[in-house]
């Protein structure tokens, strides 16, 4: 089998398993009981803040987990932003943050949306022109889930912290978060996303940064878990895992990310032997070295994502949550594919846990692939 | 280690952990990804979902996993209410309603607290008199976590159905869920709140039932997931323990329920040995056999669990979600407890994993315990 498909979900590591079922066959307690079986899985929970926060060069109590990433963003767009308020976000948002701002768009929340180049880089001018008054967030993903285009986030927060006392800094950086090193207090950012299955953990977790002087309103109200912002029993099996996962990475970041950049390069070498492609997310600093989207003109991505799981090679089109929504890919329009391009694009998204082998065999039956579907398209 | 304390959170069943270790493992693909490993977790996910309605007579479509109980609650009332709406609810709810309708109730939503009486029902008279023409929900938690009191469902839908076209009933069914048969085709109720780790299945997952006509705003927007109403990539892992806890509960019920019925009896029988002892919870048909609240007069419920901790008795003061919030309850003042009473209260909550040989050694050390320790307080 050849995984390709790491920016959908990743594998958990070994490690993770090992602690997910520690926790739940040992520290089964309610971390919020007063007896010490509760104690112990509270134990767990500050183990896993700490080895997250590490990763992010945050405190622990900046630190509140959730379900996941989509959590995380709801919770910051549904907590802060009011009735009108305004908030700039760009046209390449994952959908968590797109539908999210769309119901508080109904609600008579004013969006600005951010047109990105052919990069997929936000044009910093365009933010600082549509800072307002009434600006009270922005929100931008730190990598594209799609292309892999890293944005500019020094530059951001400089000119919104120029610009505007009041507006909040939110990134979603959950394809960011365990392959760039982010420092939060370097970066100055108000809020992070993050999720532990992007990085070898557990689904069903993820985590919110939030800076130690701010406040949200919160989602999920009740027993008062998580300081109050997020209630409900801890997923303490999740949460545990999560926090192995940060700390694999937190310790393996850079060679990991060495390994993964020698496959992207290796694999666009490889690529220039096939004819009528198109690179949209080139080996440069702009773009991350884990996501290669490639269109391959002439064929429909479906059809060859399809081809390839006959040979256990699993990819993707675009982002896993509209696999099953054919048609309304907007990320790519946005970066100017047009719509020959889109169609044909497969995202090839790595893990360190991925071989330069694993290239060549995908290369190989890419080439006869493309040759038999690409005669049958004619 | 003898653990009362079932109504906090319960030990995952062995076959739990195999399945989530599966999912982990085996199953890790994103559902939402279009290849075999996407469609391989979502076969999963739909297997735990059809465990889940079977357990409520429910159609498994109208079942959404949600990331637990709290979210669950938070759910329904969030994505009904709208300001002038007004909503009927008892006194004695979990946080995840009362503090969520606290929330809703700021914002403009009118709120009805109903009384209970001294078994913690509420009063059918008050529930009638209180639907007017904007009642647009009533919600009641089925078996209270603390006392354990089953709230009359049938007669409450009744009620409702008679007065109201448009009120739609919820009930939490938390701690009734795997323990009191439910049917919710006979029941004619319209949401119901489920959560795993309470029936043995892993915690960080639940689920709604929202009944196949109906609708609701969603809280966690995005990628679309659960048919839109709850979106964020699924948790497989967990929400496939769920389903393998569900089956188990289905196809064990009665003599589960049997034998906490015996533990139950048996702990009163040899209550009867200590004095000043109120039992807040009877052995009858208002009470679920698996929640025991005993007032232990002349002693504080803390100290009582600490002391028995030393002895690897696990209990609780009152919910796992106020034990750390000494001086907060609501539920014992409620059902009319007076101070002495309410401090004095440990809740002993059991499974059909405990044995009766542990209520023996209980009993033996509360009575060896409240020897010293009332003697310590005069």
């Amino acid at each position: 089998m050849i995984y390709f498909d790491n920016s959908a979900t990743t594998k958990p590591y070994k490690e993770v398993v090992d602690e997910v079922v520690d926790c739940l066959t040992n520290s089964f307690g309610n971390p919020s009981s007063a007896h010490r079986l509760g104690i112990d899985a509270e134990k767990k929970l500050n183990t896993a803040r700490e080895r997250v926060a590490k990763l992010l060069n945050a405190e622990p109590y900046e630190i509140y987990f959730t379900s996941g990433g989509t959590e995380a963003n709801n919770t910051v767009l549904k907590g802060l932003l009011k009735k009108g308020d305004h908030v700039i976000t760009s046209s390449i948002e994952h959908k968590s943050v797109k539908e999210a701002l769309k119901q508080l768009e109904e609600e008579g929340v004013e969006v600005t949306y951010l047109k990105v180049d052919r990069d997929g880089i936000v044009d910093l001018k365009e933010l600082e022109n549509s800072i307002k008054d009434n600006t009270r967030l922005v929100t931008i993903m730190y990598v594209n889930n799609e292309i892999g285009s890293i944005q500019p986030v020094e530059d951001i927060v400089r000119i919104v912290r120029n610009k505007s006392k009041k507006a909040r800094i939110h990134f979603d950086a959950v394809q960011a978060f365990g392959k760039i090193k982010i420092d939060v207090k370097k970066l100055d950012v108000d809020f992070l996303s993050l999720s532990a299955h992007k990085i070898h953990g557990p689904k069903g977790v993820g985590a919110l940064f939030v800076r130690k002087d701010l406040k949200l309103k919160s989602l999920l109200t009740g027993g008062g878990q998580e300081k109050d912002l997020r209630s409900g029993t801890e997923n303490v099996p999740g949460i545990s895992g999560f926090g192995v996962a940060a700390y694999i990475a937190y310790n393996h970041i850079e060679e990991n990310m060495k390994k993964v950049k020698d496959i992207k390069r290796y694999f666009i070498e490889r690529l220039s032997e096939i004819q009528d492609v198109r690179i949209n997310s080139p080996q440069d600093d702009k773009h991350i070295d884990n996501i290669l989207s490639v269109s391959f003109l002439g064929v429909r991505g479906e059809v060859l994502l399809h081809a390839l799981e006959d040979y256990e090679i699993y990819v993707s089109t675009g982002s896993a949550c509209s696999a099953k929504r054919v048609g309304q890919n907007y990320v790519l329009p946005a970066i100017g594919l047009n719509q020959r391009e889109v169609e044909g694009t497969i995202r090839f998204s790595f893990s360190h846990m991925n071989e330069l082998e694993e290239v060549d065999k995908t290369i190989d039956v890419l080439k006869s692939l493309l040759k038999i579907l690409r005669r049958v398209k004619k």
